[in-house]
């Protein structure tokens, strides 16, 4: 490809307020905004990029079996209804419908396709001789943001890949859940995303018990991770656990008491004001309203130790229920019956359900709130002030300063861009959508899923936020849109022209992705677009031309040697394999001869 | 592949009241509909093919020079509006639409994109250094068909293969037309439509002022073509031009008179009524209706010869307005102030405009309507009863029997499905849109766009069509979704199960697309359902699997011949190579040994 017809010219100051791959991407012309906030175009070398990683995730899914086929967008409202995935998009506004002209049915832009697939495979497969099945697609994927941003982190319009398993029992559902997160681990090593992490995550519209979620860390990322410094773990702080600092607490019961605790609100004003009483001597009662945009919405209470928050993501999975949000004040002060800041489960009668958290759990002599303006009780005791709650619930908010909820070491925090996300599905949309199988017995049995997720598009950010410097793009080798770009430094210089031009012939006809620098820009201008652009080698074609002879740069490391005509094709030649035959990570090496 | 593990399995006994096409990709498993009319998903089958066509198709326009990229599907009314193009898609209800909840922006859903590319090409061109470019992409297409039929050749979600030209003057555009017209020519070619035609067509709601389509010539195309028998002539009925029969008229004018003619309406009628009065001595008056849906509808004449009728895309085209029906008898009763039969254009002054089709020039003493309930006048003459028409206009609809009207010739009607369009834009989007560059002189000039279209989905149709048999599809070797297709004939037979692994494995690891039946199936349904699906060659591992023979069988012609383990598998590898590099159309023989 020669640069001075490439669609469109990089671009010259640009406003900062984005994120640094988004600013690098609409700089060198990879991509641009089109007519929408969240709505984007691939251009020439943004294509390129995506074409390269769609490559990846079809060769990595095809060489395990997984079979490919492309779902339609436009899906009837009446596949939707048989899951009650419908109601529950239109009433989380994220889902964008349309309606067809003349019979009047209402379709949704697919945001994903479970009922779509769930619906193919009821159809055509009956026996559990057909199973296991994983069917996979890239294709465009629509979702109503309120605030799109970051580019095409979050956008209203992206491509995404997804993947769907079907299996005849858990067992099954767990090997291929198993396969396909091997699979991803594959995919994002060799899309040079050296920081990626597989952690706990909320499960959200899709349902299912178990999912995990593929982090690419990052300083941008949209997300909160927690992860060990020693094992394994990790979570998203949504779904993670931890392991808090657990205290004893004396078993001789004190007389219940109540005191006057004037603008004593929060757990901070309480330690001010008792000096001996400790956060972890507290239950605080935070008063939550459920479904809030529904027409029945109502409240819950949850009371947790003084020193822990409430997550509520946990929270609405636990009520399996849309959204929780805590209450807005004039709904507390009826509940309690006081101001904001003294609730508190004793005589908590107008919530529907009081929860507690696995902290409060062997608490004695507590202070809490007592629903009465300015006052706090002291002293209060499970079994005598308050019936021992029969159950205690995993409510907490993990943090930065817990523990390792598997090994007990240290957690840390981290940001990270969701790559990818794999669920298990049980057998809820099978059930749901009649697909069932016989099996060796004869028996009718609902298909075990699962769905398995990557963001194509939100891809090209990620690995750009870990690959990049204060020039520009570095590509990984396997998705850079050129392997290499040749640059004469003075393209009116004939014998350095002529030299550039019988190269990148030379070069293209031996298979290899070039991009030929043919303007007659200044030598600054076109090294500052190389950088820019990042192919991960560089060929200057300067005053060495004379002898035939060139220099070769890498990109990353800005490692640089003279190389004789002949050398530098055979190099690029070598360089072109790798490429095409990586099935690791990228390796930017000058190999060989440094 | 094994077949074993292929979603779906192929379909027995379906309904018959689809085109052969539809029947035979939904039997075969290639392509199911999904939940609505016109809405399909692409099975793993219809994948690998729709693939390799797109494949095909990426690979013409990369060779020379055009540059890939990925639109949105979801574009801002905002843009169109720039066009005029929003209130006549919605008018026209083609379009469906969607709307952002929180911003109530409303968005298109891409029936094509030339608006969006336009703005792309706005931003980022500025110089005619820039220039040309052609841009391209494949992408989803929607069109809220009222009417979805025929599979996926008229459905409302489909795979379009789309490309915008750009040049600095009207020479560049034709130039760049060209290019696309010969590069479709390739293309098509290379997919194994052997039987395809350019024909001229009508741009519809694109605009522009010259469009081609090409069409592949089957017994079940939507459109009616007419082409030459001779030279290389051929037009949509929509568009055609024709020579019709001219007569001499004779020049001493006879007295204007007129006729009781009770109930004789038609020319037929009239003819019979006046045996010596021919068609072609007639003017029939004919009264449309402009816009009938609008708010402000109005009517127009339109006078033809008597043996010759009225093209109305012809003559919506003429009057540059929406749509073009004739007018509803009360409406011609009300302009005419007769009964319908008897319009004609003397005194006729209730409509908005009276043309007259070329072929009226030069008659004299003809018979037309009188505007009066059983009456007709004769002998009517140009200058003396009406004046002279300033200008005749071309509004005939051609038809077989006509000449040619390009070389006199007979002409030929066929049916076609219309697989590809490529239109001249001329200037419109870009002056709509802003889209200017400065020439070199420094002036600001609009762009002169063309804009070109491949249906991808439907092309599987138009294969199909044009390459079947009563067993099944016989796919062309550039687009089978695997060339080779073994059959052992018992796979219990130890020794026949052992060679076909070996041959399938063999084949695979050498990089032939192979499709192994390893069922246990009778021989008889496994023979149907290689025939059925298509694949280019079948190899049968029978009784001669002792010798470490078998039969190579081409699906086209039913030839076949034995060869041992080690020539079959040379022979697949030569297939497959042709299979590869292929660059014209596909050559289904058994070459060297026959």
């Amino acid at each position: 490809m020669k640069l001075s017809k490439l669609f469109p010219p990089t671009l010259r100051g640009m406003r900062s307020n984005m994120i640094i791959s988004h600013l690098l991407l609409e700089k060198a012309g990879f991509i641009r905004s089109v007519g929408s906030a969240g709505i984007f175009a691939l251009l020439p070398l943004g294509k390129l990029v995506h074409d390269r990683i769609c490559g990846i995730v079809f060769n990595e899914m095809t060489k395990v079996g997984i079979q490919h086929v492309d779902l339609p967008i436009l899906q009837s409202s009446s596949l939707w209804e048989q899951t009650g995935r419908w109601e529950k998009y239109l009433k989380s506004k994220t889902m964008f419908t349309t309606q067809e002209r003349y019979s009047s049915e209402m379709f949704g832009l697919s945001p994903t396709a479970e009922e779509v697939i769930t619906m193919l495979v009821a159809n055509d497969i009956k026996s559990w001789r057909q199973l296991p099945v994983i069917l996979h697609q890239i294709g465009r994927k629509f979702r109503d943001e309120m605030r799109p941003r970051y580019g095409m982190v979050r956008s209203r319009e992206f491509v995404m890949s997804d993947a769907y398993s079907f299996d005849i029992d858990e067992e099954g559902m767990h090997k291929s859940f198993m396969l396909m997160r091997d699979v991803y681990s594959r995919i994002f090593l060799r899309l040079g995303l050296t920081n990626c992490v597989s952690v706990q995550a909320d499960s959200g519209a899709i349902g299912g018990q178990g999912s995990a979620e593929f982090m690419a860390v990052c300083d941008v990322g949209e997300d909160t991770l927690l992860t060990c410094t020693r094992c394994d773990y990790g979570a998203n702080t949504e779904k993670a656990n931890s392991s808090y600092p657990i205290y004893q607490y004396n078993s001789a019961q004190r007389p219940l008491r109540h005191e006057l605790t004037p603008n004593a609100k929060t757990v901070e004003e309480l330690e001010r004001f008792f000096p001996d009483i400790k956060a972890h001597d507290m239950i605080k009662t935070i008063i939550f309203t459920v479904n809030p945009e529904s027409n029945n919405p109502y409240e819950v209470a949850v009371c947790i130790r003084g020193d822990l928050a409430v997550n509520t993501v946990k929270l609405t999975n636990f009520l399996t229920v849309d959204s929780v949000v805590p209450a807005i004040d004039r709904v507390v002060e009826e509940v309690t019956g006081a101001a904001v800041g003294f609730a508190g489960p004793l005589g908590l009668t107008k919530v529907k359900r009081i929860l507690f958290d696995h902290s409060t759990q062997g608490m004695t002599n507590f202070l809490c709130g007592f629903n009465t303006t300015d006052h706090h009780a002291l002293d209060v005791n499970f079994g005598r002030d308050l019936e021992t709650p029969k159950e205690f619930y995993e409510l907490h908010t993990a943090t930065v300063g817990h523990g390792c909820p598997e090994c007990g070491d240290g957690l840390e925090e981290s940001k990270g861009i969701e790559v990818g996300h794999v669920f298990m599905l049980q057998q809820a949309y099978a059930e749901a959508m009649g697909a069932t199988f016989l099996d060796s017995a004869g028996q009718a049995k609902a298909i075990w899923m699962g769905c398995y997720g990557i963001g194509t598009t939100r891809l090209l950010h990620a690995i750009i936020e870990q690959n990049h410097d204060d020039h520009g793009i570095i590509w990984p080798i396997t998705v850079a849109p050129f392997l290499v770009h040749i640059v004469p430094v003075d393209y009116t210089n004939q014998q350095q022209s002529s030299l550039a031009n019988e190269l990148y012939e030379n070069l293209s006809a031996q298979g290899v992705d070039v991009l030929f620098d043919d303007r007659t820009e200044r030598a600054g201008v076109k090294f500052n677009d190389a950088d820019l652009i990042g192919c991960p080698y560089r060929i200057t074609v300067g005053r060495l031309a004379t002898e035939r002879k060139v220099e070769l740069r890498v990109r990353e490391t800005g490692a640089s040697q003279i190389l004789n005509i002949d050398e530098i094709t055979e190099r690029c030649v070598e360089f072109q394999q790798t490429r095409t035959h990586n099935n690791t990570t990228s390796q930017l090496t000058l190999a060989k001869t440094t």
